[in-house]
């Protein structure tokens, strides 16, 4: 007599995945409700158990499905959005604002769906996901019918879901309660990185962690600027550091460890952390080449992820499992490392553990949990066959197999695709809602990037202002003069500071966008020697808004901030069309005349020398005042000893575009 | 009035690569034979032409069909064969011993139509191949109707098709004289590698090339060991030892050029010669990481190439291409090289240039041959579709779109794959009799590693030899009584010799197979230093045949070879269950005694140390000559004061092995 189950797998070739390795050709799969119940020779399972559904596989690969180790679902909808950018233009100059202005828990329900559309048809049946309103994202998920770890993000800036952290953590707390004991979602919470939480939010979700012994979901040392400002602000590398936080006490998954030590590993090793590696990601956004090798070496369970599908640009394990032993084979050197079976482990049985979820899912083994998916090895593409190795099967199944070789998927017993037909996600209404909402991303961006001030409003954390001066400029051969000048009784001076400025100006094609100067003041002692610098964006107004006397201008400027990022950003996000760079040691008087504020700037061009110039400046907000300030700049000019130098109508930018 | 023509192709996103990277959307192709007659956008398209046949495509991307510019396509028989593997030992070890045994013209056939059918499915409309029988590589490609450059193959080793260089060279000029001028074929001539190849050859084929101006295809500076070679060998880099050769004199096709310097890149751009970027085969074989961004830089063009299957293990130009981009950007530690667009340009309109023939294909523009192909962006796991920048397109084609997303394929006006279907070949009779030739193949190495013999075999160049010797071994304390008693007059000493020896002993699962003992013989002259160093494979028997008299053996060795590869060669080959190294110093007397010849040698072990040991050797051929022998060594161990010393009757390998 044989047990009845519910399905019969047979006629397949098992790679278990299992501790050994066990591979059974012919072999079989008895599954019943949720869970695997035997698997080995077909003969063996046919002997032992008969089920209403028996599903003939042809000769197929029949394997655990596979687990996708970081991910942020939802960034589907932003898949495509902005590539081959510089980390921080893409995050900063791209994705920040778009979320901020579009994710939504019905952003994230879509994007959800789309993400398992794609992850079932290509053999995902687990994924670790990161993101905001998480609730949103495990309901649609488990509606799927896919596993996921669903982690919802905590962090120190204001959120899509959250305008501060304490609210983010109270919704982490929610959702975890209510999503504890699912049977396809484990809730996690997710600090998003040691940069970008303080000590006190690591500490809290650590807490929360363990108050509901949920894994904790966390970037770590994914660039080396990450680990070269954590060595700088703190005196330790990442993993030193977020265990001095209190969070390695968590069932930690820490995503990415492209660049942390041999002495961090152990310490990862020593929490039971679960690493994530995710080979696309760091080789698109140029992160590095994570120690794949060295960390398996060392014993720890690092699984294999997509990373979102906005810096990858999809969710595919196939090509994940084939760059993971790539990737780790190029960068050590030796062609014998991360082989074929490796990789297709991290992505199965190792990626669980990694997950703290092996006890579940990963390999198929009587007592685990039926995510299992057919793979046809038998196209063009995948042929001939080689049987003389065990090796054989996962070197086909890594380096030639591809996603869209799936051809059939299993969830905890239930069929989320049966013949390349999805069961539970309608694709061509997911596809025309992405459309509808790619319409709108693509409008929101245009009006933003048809003017450069509207690019620099979105990076957000500055503010629009307007401010007006009026200004006279002259030639000087004798600076000495004003230098003596200003001690004169008439004139009296609030404050002297010396800067060496630094001044990029980006010009555009349109000329109307007006011209942004990046600015780095360095501030200078007495002695000569750096103070401070500070670095300042001006996006100034193309024309001379009316000349007051002869040689009074009234200057406008559209947009005063802190330059909050680096150079090179701004360059790489705004594209100029043409660069200049002017430095020059700028000598600078506050000084009061006739109850009035005035700049007294002395200027001597270095690069390129234009010579030494006076300009005297005064902050307006009227017209009558402009008049009157025009007329005190006038006099000041006689008085410093310059009325009869040569006036400068011209910004200095202006001298050297006129002349280069 | 419109003009008739054979096909328009209208409602595609055209992308044409060509100069500017115009766009159309929707655009319209119009082809009339075999070539491109125009492309515009739809309206104005319609508005000249008309046609029997209107392909309405649907809004997918209408582009030039992929250039895969370095392949060897009857590998497709070789997927999946031996990988995770050192180059030597894949190449030495694996593929050249199958090659031997399976090349033919039937066997490269099966493996061209199988290449072809896999490459029109991924959208690949040209490559360019190297191998043997090339004639008939040739013929098979013509008749799936794809567009190749064919290499046949000359180098200084005996080829499947050809026992010495100058038959494959005589082969390579009749196959461009019947090929030359063919509407799909460009036949070329393919030395292999500058390593591969006499000076002569390189010569030869380099004028060959020349004579019928056709392209000269060859791998360039592959690996870092090649490139150390050349330079300990002939004192200059690859790029300039082949420039030497003559062979820039032709239009090149350098595949690789992994390891090329700055100075190389400009006497490769001096010579107009291309470049094939191989991504996935220099990271799975950990040969290195191209200087891809330098050579683009440089103005050199580089094409994108699958390289073989059997070292990728498949032949998507897809995945190709996003690997250029991926790894660009990891080795530059620059997100920003390598962008989409370019990526995609290497492997359309560069790729075509790169092999010499941009004028016929690479990009959609009027004149140009009618190699197109059709790809389907609207899949979930290529959606949504951004359009705000022309840039959006070619990211989503490099970083989401899979090779299984072509649709339709038309090389040189006539289509090849219609709505997915194959229209010029069969795929399930190809996969067959791919299975069948696998069997065979399985066969053989099953075959071939059932004993270490036959392994050591199938690596060629070395013949099989048994080897009786008739010994005595003693335990000396005192050496110096050696070194005097050989010094008698009963005793001729016809050379002395004195070595450092490095034993390296392979043991197997299975005791029959006997031990395989790497020997390296430093050879050292009267003052202590270093002479000559040579390398020695010994299979040695594990079982002692018989005694003679007290102390005398007889040991067989079944196999002596010079060793011709290195030490980790053949322990990654043979792999082995344990390693056991012995290092000694030995003096070797060799001297007549009573007409006899023996080798007296006198071993003082350093690692493990296990003392001094006297062994006197003869070679012997029958029972009775050992029997004589045998009597013979025993008086010289009394002549040579060792009567009394204690007898061993092991090896130094069984010594340890008994103790360890």
């Amino acid at each position: 007599m044989t047990e009845k189950v519910d399905t019969l797998f047979i006629n397949a070739l098992v790679l278990t995945m299992d501790k050994t390795l066990n591979q059974y050709d012919p072999g079989a799969v008895a599954v019943n409700g949720d869970a695997i119940v035997a698997v080995g020779s077909e003969a063996e399972i046919k002997n032992q158990y008969s089920a209403d559904e028996v599903m003939d596989c042809g000769g197929k690969v029949l394997m655990p499905g596979l687990v996708n180790a970081h991910t942020h679902v939802p960034m589907t909808l932003l898949r495509g959005l902005a590539d081959d950018l510089r980390l921080d233009v893409w995050l900063m100059g791209y994705m920040l604002p778009v979320e901020r202005e579009f994710v939504s828990p019905d952003f994230v329900r879509l994007g959800t769906q789309l993400a398992c559309a794609e992850q079932i048809r290509s053999g995902v049946t687990t994924f670790n996901d990161m993101y905001y309103f998480e609730d949103h994202i495990a309901k649609a998920t488990a509606d799927a019918g896919l596993r996921a770890i669903c982690g919802q993000t905590v962090m120190k800036y204001p959120a899509p879901d959250a305008p501060a952290f304490e609210d983010s953590l109270a919704m982490a707390r929610e959702f975890i309660q209510k999503w504890k004991g699912h049977a396809l979602i484990v809730p996690s919470v997710a600090p998003h990185a040691p940069y970008s939480c303080t000590p006190e939010i690591l500490r809290a979700t650590a807490d929360l962690a363990k108050e509901f012994d949920v894994p904790l979901h966390i970037h770590i040392a994914e660039t080396s600027f990450e680990v070269d400002t954590m060595r700088n602000e703190n005196g330790m590398p990442v993993v030193p550091y977020v265990k001095k936080q209190g969070i390695l006490e968590a069932k930690v998954i820490a995503a990415h460890c492209v660049h942390i030590d041999i002495g961090e590993m152990r310490t990862l090793l020593h929490a039971d952390a679960g690493v994530s590696h995710n080979p696309s990601s760091n080789l698109k956004l140029a992160s590095g080449f994570a120690p794949v090798q060295k960390m398996l070496e060392n014993g720890l369970n690092v699984g294999i992820g997509t990373d979102g599908p906005a810096s990858n640009n999809d969710l595919d394990m196939f090509e994940e499992v084939r760059l993971a032993s790539f990737v780790a084979k190029a960068s050590s050197n030796d062609p014998t490392v991360v082989p074929a079976a490796t990789a297709l482990l991290m992505a199965t049985r190792m990626g669980a553990q990694a997950l703290h979820i092996g006890h579940l899912t990963g390999s198929i083994e009587a007592g685990k949990r039926a995510d299992l998916i057919l793979v046809d090895i038998s196209p063009a593409h995948n042929s001939p066959r080689f049987r003389r190795d065990p090796s054989n099967a996962y070197a086909q199944l890594v380096y030639a197999a591809k996603s869209t070789d799936v051809t059939d998927v299993m969830v905890n017993g239930k069929w989320l695709m049966c013949g390349k037909k999805l069961l539970t996600l309608n694709e061509d209404e997911l596809v025309a809602e992405a459309r509808e909402i790619a319409r709108k991303i693509d409008a929101f961006l245009i009006e933003r990037e048809q003017s450069v001030l509207s690019k620099l409003i979105a990076l957000g954390g500055s503010m629009e202002q307007e401010s007006f001066e009026v200004q006279v400029k002259v030639k000087m051969t004798d600076p000495d003069l004003v230098i003596q000048a200003v001690k004169r009784p008439e004139i009296e001076v609030t404050a002297f500071k010396h800067y060496r400025q630094y001044d990029d100006y980006f010009f555009f094609s349109d000329p109307a966008q007006g011209r942004l100067r990046f600015r780095e003041d360095d501030l200078m002692n007495a002695k000569g020697e750096l103070e401070s610098v500070r670095t300042r964006l001006t996006l100034l107004g193309q024309k001379r808004e009316g000349k007051f006397g002869e040689d009074v201008l009234l200057s406008r400027s559209r947009f005063l901030a802190p330059a909050q990022h680096t150079l090179r950003f701004y360059r790489e996000y705004f594209k100029p069309r043409a660069e200049v760079s002017i430095t020059k040691d700028r000598q600078r008087w506050h000084i009061r005349y006739k109850a009035t504020e005035f700049f007294v700037n002395l200027d001597q061009t270095e690069t390129p020398g234009m010579g030494c110039f006076l300009e005297i400046k005064s902050r307006t907000w009227s017209r009558k005042d402009a008049e009157h300030k025009a007329a005190l700049a006038s006099e000041l000019l006689s008085l410093l000893g310059a009325a009869q130098a040569e006036s400068v109508a011209q910004d200095y930018i202006d001298i050297i575009s006129a002349t280069g």
